[in-house]
């Protein structure tokens, strides 16, 4: 789950680089002044699961790359073109854990505008216990409630996902969590 | 809702024009040969509203732009960096309807991988039944459900999420609606 690398490129000097407002538009665009080319940016979305095996344990990858290298996550990443929200946390487990899922409902949906990031975390069922660390990760594994490494995981939305979760146990058709309020972080600080 | 109108731009002489693997990548990316920027493209999400006024009846906005121009549809549009998704559902009601809106509940996600959108349809309350046209909008208007132009909407996506509100009416902690299925749609068919 990649907080705070949207993929990006280019240098200073060459490439999409001036701020302009384009003609019809109403706020600045990121341009290039060799050849005209309008770089639309636009909120990307990342696409994850909280995947369960039948016992209950939960899908972990431990990240083999920056940012938060080490530490825990959930499979997740960032939606590709011509593919479904679905079909992309379904292939960001397989990607990352070489885990087969299917998902049962939207979990949760967290909006993170300083990074322009919208993540949609689903739960799913594995279709299998059998996981194995792909490029992104150095082990994956299927952990306990007690089991989970809190104080490593890579990001609070981890963090956010696995609490909402635990709180949704055997429900169906649910609201889909947003972002905690202070009120529920202080509740899940006093679980600790 | 523009449902095929991505914002991009460039023309095939100049900008990002070539696709090719870059290092490290599993997939085809565009980039410019000419100053070696990679234009990643993702998914773009368009967020919008269902936004109803006390007696229920339901905004609509009368397209003034192209695709579908004169159709009507919901207040929706691309959402911008540094928003949030209700933020960008709000601002979008504003801008197209001078509508002031609270978000209720998310209503639906559409997937539409033809064309890499993500489109989050929110409900909303109508702070005021005072609405007027914005630039992108011939004209606007409160509907009861009777009165819905059902032959003159613009996009399926907004059909869907004008029955899947009407089958939530009353109803809090739902899921969202996803794409229906051909059984829903047959459903609605046999409604009309």
């Amino acid at each position: 789950m990649p907080n705070d690398t949207p993929p990006s490129s280019g240098s200073p000097s060459s490439g999409p680089r001036v701020m302009t407002i384009p003609p019809g538009e109403d706020r600045e665009r990121l341009t290039c002044p060799d050849c005209g080319y309008i770089a639309y940016r636009n909120p990307l979305i990342v696409v994850g699961a909280v995947a369960v095996w039948e016992d209950g344990r939960i899908l972990l990858c431990r990240r083999a790359i920056e940012p938060r290298k080490g530490y825990w996550t959930l499979p997740a990443g960032f939606m590709e073109e011509r593919e479904s929200t679905m079909e992309g946390a379904a292939r960001e487990a397989w990607e990352e854990a070489r885990a087969r899922i299917e998902i049962d409902a939207l979990l949760a949906v967290y909006d993170i505008p300083r990074i322009s990031q919208v993540q949609m975390i689903f739960r799913a069922r594995l279709l299998s216990p059998d996981v194995e660390a792909g490029p992104e990760s150095q082990e994956v594994g299927l952990f306990r409630w007690q089991e989970i490494p809190w104080d490593e995981l890579a990001f609070p939305t981890v963090t956010w996902a696995l609490r909402e979760h635990h709180d949704r146990l055997g429900r169906h058709d649910f609201a889909p969590a947003l972002n905690p309020t202070p009120d529920t972080l202080a509740r899940w600080d006093r679980m600790l």
